[in-house]
């Protein structure tokens, strides 16, 4: 399963050391001008090699559009994108052809297909991701003229944690520093612990929150397609994500009902309010217009710099030394990664939002 | 969306206070002996008024089947169920019909529908679930036979904690305490717990954890359709699910990847094993063959047994005194519900699994 | 599978003599008022008893409702429905319960699951598509709101054909006779020639014509999923059917491109018009708001009323003599089911018109 | 909707003169060796320019695969092929910008979308089974060692029809003449009437056969989803496809049930056997092991080498003449498009057929 979507669906491809990696999105409207520049700059978020960080790889990542769009204007079919792969360094890869690597997911892939390109974890690699940041640049396009916005930041590294609700926080410093955590302070502290981790040769996991404003109420399904389900859904299909609550998710249970029931007033626009937002934004599984939010948790890389023990398919015990180039957190590069689901899944949701299901009257 | 599943599907349909609810098992295997007093003995675990501890609605939840099943197996076609509503206090609600009560889904119902049956929650109530675990109990019956086991139980209630491991504990003690705590002096804590905030007319929320034993390695898919994004999807479809996470979960992003590595060794079988598990057995979204573990937390019930303000379809306020049948904690009549939506979901993914995906040999 | 649609879904279930038939629809649009008289008045239109023309089985097919309606009107949830089965003489059959009979299902069935519901032909029964008219009767309920007519009727029995095209014919007889062939002369004529081949214990096939007047244009996709596609789909999903074909047909592979090219021009309103319709309302997969219009054919019944040679399961050749009860000729019954079977594919197609898709100003 | 099928799964895009045609084939087995010159020989099949017969745009169509194929073998994972558009001489195009063609798709494409490529029919053009014949070639190699075969065969052209059954025929004359029918004699004649019909200026349409060998009994679903079903929903995807039969179709609405129920022996084999095949291999929706043969129905190429009286979008009538590369005749390039569709749909039945389905044991 490659696609993601019912109405505006990705189909993802490609290996991290294959000849290229890219998508089809299908049901995408028609009539959108395509912002190329946007996409690109999407892109460059995720792009290895942004800082010491992240991984060293160099690529360019140039997206070539190869259908679906003329004279700048989406048509309504198919659009189809690559990004070749270039710097691939695949003889750094070749000591692991038969190993399976401590909780990647080479064991598991090889019990799957019997047979798998290993070169630099090929369909398991996080390289997959960039056609979902296409998709979700395209999404973030359209969401864009519907008010809707979508912001992600790193929360929490390690037991270091921004503890301020959202609302507080300035998101115009997200992408002023290289973790992509809105206050500097912890900003600071969540890199000098990453830092440190990637001294050791270790890695180090953590939160990423995430923010979506504008969504009108009633998107989402009662009893299975929850929005909060499909969410979930979503952020947990990203490489190396092992946890998703929202709105006051797990911290929520050590409340009472009375303290976290969401109370609504009547504004003095004559529109329905509510006085706190417990809830993230979807009760009962569908959106009620106010702020949806929510977390994903990271676990930590699990390529480390350091000696490990591995088994290789015949079953011989080996030691294991990555050469490759890694990260010692994933954080930084997952923040536009975890956007791009967001808005993809937001869109879906838009575009299934059907007209026979009459608005509600406003009181 | 009332649909769940990709091979083995259910098609729930019913509200809280109409005449029936039920479902159709579409793709369900032909020839398997149906025990019907298991279906009902799950049944009975999620009824009402089993305890003070939760509703007192009184139904007998006695299921009918009306197709699929012929001298007592499974045919191959669809399984159509229902259990009829008896005890519907519909007058209790009528005071409720036009008014959006907190934290519940009236009034998102109302956005995205127009109409709806607003008694005892309609469509949103929890009695929908009937559905699930009847399909559920088919499921456990078809993993029964392939040595797959599905446990869960009720891990956290408010701020009490069951800390020790699910490895620890006797899981044959869970159904014999009312809360469903397989350790009984949390068990206790939890029941007063409970019974407190009961009497102060609260709710209070928690934490269920389950535990999937048995699962071969190889199921799930590496990008979208992962097992663990599966579950998810599963597990936040449940009503008042507010988080999901799985193998060392949020807990995780407080450990450096070379505490959380699950380090692979050859075992004297000859089989692949690891010495550790805090994958929790999905491992690049697919299972590796060990157990699999997770956790859901709900939120606490938002039907309080106190007055609480509201708002009306025409946006009067109005003070709101609930005096319908309520949940202080829906954790216990949860546990069966979570183990349900958990069999529905491997057991789809194993009759997803094709045979022409080669297994691997033994090292 | 046992569902159908992508928005508007129907899930349908029940053998021939099982408890019950019946279906859930899902994605009907909420706020509708459903006409029970008229869901009722179409379940006549097919049932059995009608005439000597058709099985003499009596029963009275009274649909009762589930869930999903309330006070009168959908509220967007799922609609189950259920249909008892009453005049089932299973002992009718138990001489058939190990016998493959010719060019029925039971054979196929036997191979694909092992285990089958024999009596009355079980699932393959045409009693099955009691729930396809019961969704049909709610789809066109809809597409009536729409001013969208979908009207069927017998073209041809065995070599009796009628000739004229549909637009010269008056669609109010098509109910005042027992064939439902809107030219009086013609339908006498099948009508005599039904009772000739049942006289001698055989049956005969035919071919239904179905006109879908008002279709928007814009509906259906252009390469995967076009109108006609799915149409043919629906219509091959009827018992018995053996050929599907729109517009021209079959028929039109005798002309050249300059004898069946469909005209543009533009009319005194402003509008685009056609000059001709051998298009058959669709062109390029998407409707064209001209009249769609479609043939079906049926092959003969297999059950005849004469002794035929068959094989039990155990390979012993045997001759068996059918005493059930049994039509000479399907197509007078199958008519209600082709225009359900229409529209609810037609109402899907509706419903998954975005309105991002933008309509093009008149000419 | 660009994709197709459940398990085998193709998502195709591309415009006849965007940058390229192509596709992605998600669920492929792993493990299957990819016989690349065999792909590339059924793209040449339908590749323009072999012969006067067809169009004399000059394409050399080569497959480039981007992913899913590691040292010449599948590995699960999905494979992405792209064919470069060289020869879009699109110039020809610019006089129809605007342009609604009689009998094309720029009209319906124009309503649903707004905004379309029309260039060279952009989406619309047949360049566009490129993807299939692709996937249709992947799927033969696996169904070639399942010991299945699909051949296909110009059976009508015009009203010159090869009335042969199937079975009287050498399909290994297929490809040894320019229309693709295996019986010399018809197959000069229809290349006579071909070159008569084109030096008019003008079109013709026929229909194609199909056969389907090897298929194993059971493949096919009872309800929604029959293999017949099915085969007719993937041949009337092809473009300028106007109809399907299978079995007797519709020539067997003349016969009586007497005549054309297939009855069943036991072979000396121990085997059940069938005296004959009206059913077309498939009973009851599922295939029961005979040879599976359906026919489909071609319309006549709608662009004519002829003035014709068109309408631009602002209304205004003109009189177009064609100028670009067309066909007289689609049929013989559609053989492998009909192949490929047949291909795919059988093997994603196949991959549809689950173990726990059990087979009966033999007679």
């Amino acid at each position: 399963m490659n696609t993601w979507g019912n109405i505006f669906r990705l189909t993802s491809f490609g290996e991290s050391h294959g000849t290229a990696v890219g998508g089809i999105i299908d049901g995408c409207p028609a009539n959108m001008v395509v912002d190329f520049d946007f996409i690109q700059s999407e892109l460059d978020r995720r792009k290895p090699g942004q800082s010491g960080l992240t991984t060293s790889r160099k690529e360019s990542d140039r997206v070539e559009f190869l259908s679906g769009i003329y004279e700048g204007k989406t048509t309504g079919t198919p659009i189809a994108f690559i990004v070749r792969n270039n710097d691939h360094q695949s003889s750094d890869y070749n000591q692991l052809k038969n190993v399976f690597r401590p909780s990647h997911a080479d064991y598991t892939y090889s019990i799957k297909y019997g047979h798998r390109d290993h070169r630099g974890g090929g369909r398991s690699s996080a390289r997959e991701t960039i056609a979902r940041v296409v998709a979700g640049a395209i999404a973030k396009i359209i969401l864009h003229q519907q008010e809707i916005s979508i912001t992600a930041y790193t929360s929490q590294v390690g037991s270091i944690r921004l503890d301020k609700p959202y609302t507080e926080l300035n998101f115009s410093n997200i992408e002023k520093n290289l973790v992509r955590c809105p206050d500097w302070e912890t900003a600071h502290r969540m890199a000098e612990l990453i830092r440190e981790v990637q001294s050791a040769g270790d890695t180090i996991g953590g939160v990423i929150t995430c923010v979506c404003r504008g969504v009108p109420a009633g998107l989402g399904n009662p009893v299975f397609g929850k929005l909060s389900a499909a969410l979930a859904n979503a952020m947990m299909s990203i490489n190396a994500a092992k946890g998703f609550d929202y709105g006051m998710g797990f911290e929520g249970v050590h409340q009472r009902g009375s303290e976290v029931n969401d109370l609504f007033y009547c504004m003095e626009s004559g529109s329905i309010g509510l006085r706190s937002n417990y809830s993230g934004g979807i009760q009962g599984g569908i959106s009620n217009g106010e702020d949806i939010y929510f977390r994903v948790a990271f676990k930590p890389v699990a390529t480390l710099l350091q000696a490990q023990p591995a088994v290789d398919k015949d079953g011989n015990e080996i030691v294991m030394q990555a050469s490759g180039r890694h990260h010692p957190c994933v954080l930084p590069r997952a923040v536009p990664v975890v956007e791009a689901m967001a808005a993809i899944t937001i869109l879906d949701e838009l575009l299934n939002h059907h007209p026979t299901q009459l608005p509600l009257p406003p009181c």
